[in-house]
């Protein structure tokens, strides 16, 4: 078999990650394929002034992406650039040329990936995602091959490390939230405008494209119920335990009555669950099939050697799939078409949830919330308050049987009209389906 | 693209698991490939005395498997028989007669892969192999594609579902092995004659051929290190919290100076790790690798139906390659040759460990264990003793420095000729290295 030949547009952190994998785990990926893959042309906007590594020391280096995706002899460009601009050119470009393409562009496939990918096929060219999502798990190969016989129920997943870092050190060490976030963006963890891993839009991009995979619809990832995890404290934590559950920012994706709940919300978590065991920086997605019974997946959610596997290995399906025969082998996210789609409203949605009050103490707080949960229909399931030495400001939880989610908001509506009420409460779905 | 069609031959409980998942999952199947699995005949010793199911309505029904491996127009037959006797039979059949081939069948495989894939490449046919080993997770798909870039350095499975079961609920309720045994076989989750689960021989054959997909070598199982689970008492566990962990049977290996290290044993694994949340009769695979560092694979590790969805996502794999192009296209190992491998010598492992002495009281017996441990160059790190009513029969525990197997084996070995011991010392390896 002949060898296939790479070209990588973009070397920053997954960039170099790929080229150290490409050149150092040579060998390996030769006894795997029974070929070898040549990275044969290297560009970025400092490539000619910075030093070359010893992964691109054969390969033509260029400033100019079109040099990449135009130039003849090579099978399959490599978009590691990011956004939804110049990125967007590269990939057109090259499948214009006929040449396959690997991305690991969130962005660009949540916002365009039906266009891009009908462009592949028309074209007879390849189109690789894996590292699009939770670049330390294969979750792509997983859904789109490992178990596509089974039919997804309910897909959980802790797509965001940075949030998932902060979590559990507030868990651990108690601290709160802005001092952990601090530390995070001291130590690189977080960003210095950190909203998109906190708030919740960065793990929502991301469970909009898994559910491409797991389900064959594309969702608007505006469309996704979010909500971030700046108003988590320490004692949240600590009632969560008393419950026997933890905390984490869930992407939630549920199939009932031939439509999808999806969202994107800090939620209680039993700790005998293997989704507690999630920590760190790391990512997990556990899944739920009609047939399969569940499954997880965990791993590294970023970083420029595990992302670089992702881009590698798509690297080695797809020239797998330029040897022997006619592209694409497989649609790139497992289903022969992929449909729009729009979420159901997930104020039909029903759970049980976790209340947390911080208000001003006087009598009859209690029955007052009691009063208009009952009004709404809403079974309380617990009253919760921790000891504690200065326990007029330590806030109390009420936990309710299951509801719809529009009553709870109903209700909620209703309660922050109380001037005893310290600050809205906070509301956190309990996950108890794990 | 045209309907592939699919031959079954066995009907137990992963072929009857097969059959309906392609008959009631089929509009899901065909919304993923853009084409349709027909189930075009099946056969079982007693397929025509029993009564037919929906899925197999519009199948060709047989007793005789000959009557499926010949039959034209059958594009991959499925051996679900088990065994190495007819099963070969029927596997070399269908190859022989340019039918692609999936098989659950871990015994042949273990035994005679390499000849069946030389076979099958010869043929130009395919070999699909993903319900051989853990059924209710994908690990084929992912180590022969989703991270095959990767360079695997360790691997830690929790691969039979009988014995995690077991060890767990002696976890859980301090029940003695024997007592927890008889529950499971009255249960059905372990068999009358539970040797092959309890004495780690089903996880060994496991855990040759996760070598095969992990490394590229082919270990002949018998050469793998075993030790069961037998000896396990609830004290054990008790312990093992004490020290921070779990007890698990765990098959290991790992890769060092280019030699493996394999064995199949019960080990402590620290509570903090993800293996440890590994209850009941699930499966978890565990691997880091050189550039992707640790992931993580959980699911069951056996039944119809999970196991089924296995064997289908094989075959949609296989009928997608059919559909496309020239088989086969990528080695049912995931490494284009797999050479045959001796592991290195146990005995030259190191590790730390945890040595459990049942001993006559009397005064001087740490000071006897400890002379010997000296002469044998193993440091002590703790010795630990339970609080107890009855501290007289309580074992008590030496934990030790890393130090390699042989000269533990060897300390053990005087140890067990003083006549203060009431039972051989039970030795556990533990591995932090998670």
């Amino acid at each position: 078999m002949r060898d296939i030949n790479v070209g990588i547009v973009g070397l920053g952190n997954v960039g170099s990650g790929a080229v150290t994998i490409l050149a150092e785990n040579a060998d390996e990926i030769a006894a795997r394929l029974g070929f070898r893959l040549n990275l044969e042309a290297v560009c970025s906007r400092t490539a000619l002034r910075r030093p070359m590594t010893a992964g691109m020391a054969r390969a033509f280096v260029t400033e100019h992406w079109r040099d990449v995706v135009t130039r003849p002899g090579i099978d399959i460009v490599v978009e590691l650039i990011g956004g939804t601009g110049v990125a967007r050119q590269v990939v057109e470009g090259a499948i214009a040329n006929g040449k396959s393409v690997v991305t690991a562009n969130k962005e660009l496939i949540a916002l365009d990936g039906l266009n891009i990918w009908r462009r592949a096929t028309e074209r007879g060219v390849s189109l690789g995602l894996e590292a699009s999502v939770c670049g330390g798990i294969p979750i792509h190969a997983v859904l789109r091959e490992g178990i596509c016989a089974d039919r997804i129920e309910t897909l959980f997943g802790i797509l965001n490390g940075t949030s998932n870092y902060i979590l559990t050190e507030i868990e651990k060490h108690g601290t709160p939230f802005n001092a952990v976030l601090a530390e995070a963006q001291k130590l690189g963890y977080a960003e210095a405008d950190p909203a998109a891993d906190i708030d919740g839009f960065d793990a929502r991009s991301k469970l909009a494209l898994l559910a491409a995979f797991a389900f064959g619809v594309r969702i608007d990832p505006l469309q996704i119920a979010v909500e971030g995890i700046r108003r988590i404290v320490p004692v949240d934590f600590r009632y969560a335990h008393q419950l026997g559950c933890t905390l984490r920012l869930l992407g939630s994706a549920r199939r009932e009555d031939d439509g999808l709940f999806v969202s994107v919300r800090p939620a209680l978590v039993p700790l005998s669950t293997v989704l507690a065991s999630v920590q760190g920086a790391y990512n997990g997605v556990w899944s739920r099939g009609a047939y399969g019974a569940d499954t997880f997946y965990y791993g590294q959610g970023a970083g420029s050697l595990p992302t670089g596997v992702a881009v590698v290995s798509d690297l080695m399906r797809v020239a797998r799939d330029l040897q022997t025969g006619n592209l694409p082998r497989v649609s790139p996210f497992g289903y022969a078409t992929v449909t729009e789609a729009a979420p159901r409203d997930i104020g039909e949605q029903r759970r049980e949830w976790y209340l947390r009050f911080r208000v001003v103490d006087r009598p009859g707080i209690i029955a007052a919330l009691s009063a208009i949960l009952a009004e709404h229909g809403i079974s309380i399931d617990a009253v919760l308050q921790l000891p504690d030495e200065d326990w007029r400001s330590l806030p109390f939880v009420i936990t309710t049987e299951e509801t719809r989610e529009s009553n709870l908001r109903a209700a909620l509506a209703r309660m922050s009209e109380f001037d005893f009420m310290a600050e809205p409460p906070l509301a956190l779905a309990i996950e108890r389906g794990v």
